[in-house]
């Protein structure tokens, strides 16, 4: 079986979304590329997640095509497959990013709500979000949801924005592994939701000041991070 | 004991609709038809859900007899039960719609909230949603809300909207057979959520351009559908 | 020990209101009368639900003397102790109620919400809604909350409309039983959310027409009833 | 290892922010101190809450030095550490509390949404809130949130309003112990919660009367306090 580990990855990263109740029967995917063996493995199409094994998972090149896998991939994968080549371009992202750029999808929930611009509340994982707006852009065929996703982060850092929302659409997230991509969708859920609440009751809601934002954005990411359990200093 | 694969299949939907949430105590029920036998399968009425086996099941006629039973059926099932005949019509269903057209039901949540429009958000499986505004036919006796869907339909394909919303009450789902009637419902609800969120922080929402929603709804159904695991093209 | 199933079916409303998350910690609580014994069971005050056990309960007068019992019992009995015994008088229930007439009670969720008119969507179990609003009352002692609620009731049936909202309180619920208490409770608080979410995005809504809200409560409750496992007419 | 009774008293309250969903992921924490000792046990930074165990906990001095613990205690432990000992003076409060006053910590929910005034419905727990507004205070350095708090708390009984809204940002909570600021930081997310439906629905909503809000407060706290199982009076 290739790209066993990869594809046990990108099974947690799916029943991740299952357990945080991001998606609904078979709704929603996460996927994983392997870019020094140029692969991606990804959620069949139409699998109940209960089924789901390391088996399951479709391994295929890098424009789409099956080579290991008794499943059709999920579409969505399709979709977005040849940009997100294009939008985590090697320059500008860390080796292991490189190595494995892969991305979360789910739908459902706040974040999925009408294209209105989110209050963020101290996204210490998102610097700030982006939405694209289904009326803005030309939509033609399935590929350009992701063309235009690459269109919109074409002067910004996507590690820094790890995500897209897509109005009327589930938002597409990703990161620099499998793992990461749902964490910042679960992050990305519970942020949309807390803004939600807040536009509920005052629709007039401004975001935090810039400065307040990027201290916390600043105390996990860039090179005075505090956060977590690196070397103390 | 008559139809008992039937009456497995209505069994487990109506727990798929407690599983879901959709349901509290005995509000909300699922029942199926033997297109063949001529016979009906539906939940008892007022019987608690983990009480429920096969033999709870009532059978009856398409027009409401006891044919086999030991239980009261929901009055519900009744009350819809002659309209079903009418709007799944042989000719406008594939061949196991005609010989299994049931029906799920269930109270509760956003989708039974006042008969506003729903912004419909990317639903593969609704082409569009039908309301029955209860002011706006005469309702003198129960079977009225059977025939008011009926009227509602006269011109549509029920199978490509399997479901009427009906203000002031829970809507009524349908489907191929009992499991996907559910289906139908547990996805009505979680769209109906959406639409809420969105009309709670942006009243003048508009649904999404018809083109965006044919897409998604073409991708499921039709000739050129390509989701799921059907033979690869 | 005194009142045994008494005390058990107390503990079993209690967790009802628990396994239904109507309560948080130890708010709320339900008890129940015993009118052939003149004596109450009620839930200790402040002691966590987990822990309860039918030997937990107290045992008073009608007037809140503890008969039998190692726990204070919960205040807020007390505090509608003498009032109940006036709004559900002998003469306008069935003898089972004349022989226990509890009440459950549970703090939070949309129920709780500010004294806004719930459209009331549906409700098989009240025939309509009453609401205390705490500015029209005065509210100088503990009694008052339960001589508030008999006053709002002496023209009305109680068992037809069993619960009282208060505005910036929980509801106050009761029933034939502790069992049947809880589950008013249960209902009422789904109903309210429904009225919520039926408000939040449509703050102008009315309620249904009378003649299909009577329709519905009819169908359960007089001589017409036709819902459950009676004996088939 | 040093304080193995408060690391198992802060590892519990932690896991109860788990249990109650006011947590997600690694963000959040509570933490207790000992005056005696003159240490704090704290959460580590960044370890997933499922993985957590006393020894995981952090000993660190009153200025934040790591006296024992092989981890990096939470940064915003850190961050109000010095002026928890400001805003709980000694005389102001009970002697266990002058022993042990910790503060519990958590991200989401409407508690967090924009800094618009609660409508305090029957807080038993709060006599009543205050709220740090962001754009209001200097906001320079980490140690300013604790430095606000403590200016928001100078004329006012930390222990009577045992926690600060910061708008924008999870509320602060504490109490006399580790268990109690968790039970106080649930309690608020609850209120919360219900202050939300109010205001979503009625957005022109008041407090309740303060003689009703004194009445609920008085009736656990003070002289007069009836509430629990205290010695019946």
């Amino acid at each position: 079986m290739l790209l066993k580990s990869l594809r046990e990855e990108v099974l947690e990263a799916n029943l991740e979304l299952v357990r945080r109740g991001l998606v609904l029967y078979t709704f929603g995917n996460a996927s994983a590329i392997s870019r020094t063996d140029g692969f991606v493995a990804i959620k069949p199409s139409g699998v109940p997640y209960e089924q789901l094994t390391p088996h399951h998972m479709v391994v295929t090149t890098l424009d789409g095509k099956v080579v290991e896998g008794d499943f059709r991939p999920s579409s969505i994968c399709q979709l977005t497959f040849s940009s997100i080549g294009n939008f985590l371009p090697s320059a500008a992202l860390p080796t292991r990013t490189r190595n494995s750029p892969p991305r979360g999808r789910r739908r459902g929930g706040p974040s999925r709500v009408s294209g209105l611009p989110m209050p963020t509340i101290s996204m210490d994982r998102f610097q700030s979000l982006k939405t694209l707006h289904p009326r803005k852009w030309p939509e033609t065929t399935r590929e350009n949801t992701g063309a235009a996703i690459c269109r919109l982060f074409k002067d910004s850092d996507p590690m820094a924005i790890p995500a897209a929302l897509v109005a009327g659409h589930a938002p597409f997230c990703w990161g620099a592994n499998a793992a990461e991509a749902a964490h910042n969708a679960v992050i990305l859920e519970y942020v949309a939701r807390m803004s939600y609440y807040t536009l509920a009751i005052h629709s007039e809601s401004k975001s935090l000041p810039r400065e307040l934002h990027d201290k916390h954005y600043l105390r996990k990411h860039g090179d005075n991070a505090s956060y977590g359990q690196g070397p103390t200093r």
